[in-house]
Parts: structure tokens; sequence; C-alpha cells
């Protein structure tokens, strides 16, 4: 897999504004905000793509929807909501192919959802 | 926590149009659908929103993004692309409270993703 943006963002060769962190997982604002709160999930694995994730992995990308419920916790959104986004190929718009999920919060998200 | 339309789903009680079924995870379309394809994937273990997936649980619902993937794979639409929500209470449009992740595809999805 090519290194993407996402690789140089968990290398630290590129800030980022970083809400969350542990070994496997990194959590960090996006720097093109949908909603007054927009954050980026990812795997510190360079998984490219949702097709590209395999059985071994569903525990490192189940670990995303825990982070992203610790985060919505810590920041006081969890109860009024949020939504989360994973994007996979161009129907979808993915433009980074490094797995990531969007946290989005702090507005009435409509449906359908783009 | 409350019996939802979903666990009468799983239990054959109610009828659906599902699209894979195995020990842990039922996928069965959308009845308003938003897309040419609309399929919900839910683990058939009742965790009402993405607050409540325990660290335990990250395997399980880990597992929703494998089978989005496999059920992608099968429809022909991997390569095309697909969007992946997993709505998170009131401010998200949340009205089922039984975890579930929509799987769109079919056309091109917009942004912001509502």
């Amino acid at each position: 897999m090519t290194e993407t943006l996402f690789t140089k963002i968990i290398n630290g060769e590129i800030p980022a504004d970083v809400v969350y962190e542990d070994a496997e997982v990194l959590a960090f604002c996006d720097i093109n905000p949908q909603a007054p709160t927009h954050i980026l999930i990812i795997p510190k694995k360079p998984i490219a793509t949702v097709n590209d994730i395999e059985a071994e992995d569903a525990a490192l990308v189940g670990k995303l929807f825990v982070v992203a419920g610790k985060i919505a916790a810590d920041a006081g959104i969890a109860e009024e909501g949020y939504r989360l986004v994973v994007n996979c190929n161009a129907a979808a718009g993915q433009t980074v192919f490094h797995l990531h999920m969007h946290l989005l919060a702090g507005r009435q998200l409509s449906w359908p959802p783009g």
C-alpha cells in the first residue's frame, strides 16, 4: 500500500489536532469540518478501504466504534448524538486510501446521508 | 433494553429481505431505501447505540465492516464504492435503538453526509 497523508500524521511528520491516541488507534480533527464537531478516527495499521479489512482485523476496526463512543462521551455529545461515516471508493467520495471513520456532531444531521 | 423491531426481524417474527446471516450478524434491505442499494447490517446482540458498545464487543461490531465488504463484493459494488453510516441518538436521527450500520450504494453519494 502507498503511504498516505494519514501515515505522515501517525508518524508525526504532519501536524494534526489529535483528540485520542493509543497503540492501535489515532483520532484527530478533520481539516475540512462539515459539522461543529468533525473528527477522523483511524487504525494505525494501513488498511486502504473497507474492502481490504480481513476477518482478523475485526477487533481492530471494531475498536473504532469504541473510541468513537469514548470521544463522544468525553466531548459531552454522546446523549445528543452523532453520526459515524466510512466512505469506500469513488461512489462515496473516499479521497485518502487509509481507512477512516468520520464522527460528525454538534448539529442536526439530515437524511439521506449524502 | 427494550425489544425493538430488529429483535422481531432476528427472531423471524417480522419478515425482511435478508441478504446475509450468520450466528452473530444479520443484514437485510432497508424498507425506506435512500439509494439503489440500501442494506442494514446489525449484530444479533441487542446493543442500543454506539454509546453502549463495550470494549469486549469490538470484534463483534468490527465484523459489521467485514460483512459490509462481503456484501459489497457479492453485489459487485465493492470497486465502484459505497458509504457506511451509523447513527447515534437524536442529532443523527437514530430511530431504532438496536445498533445498525447502513450500507448505501448505486449512486454518487454527496458530501457532507447529511
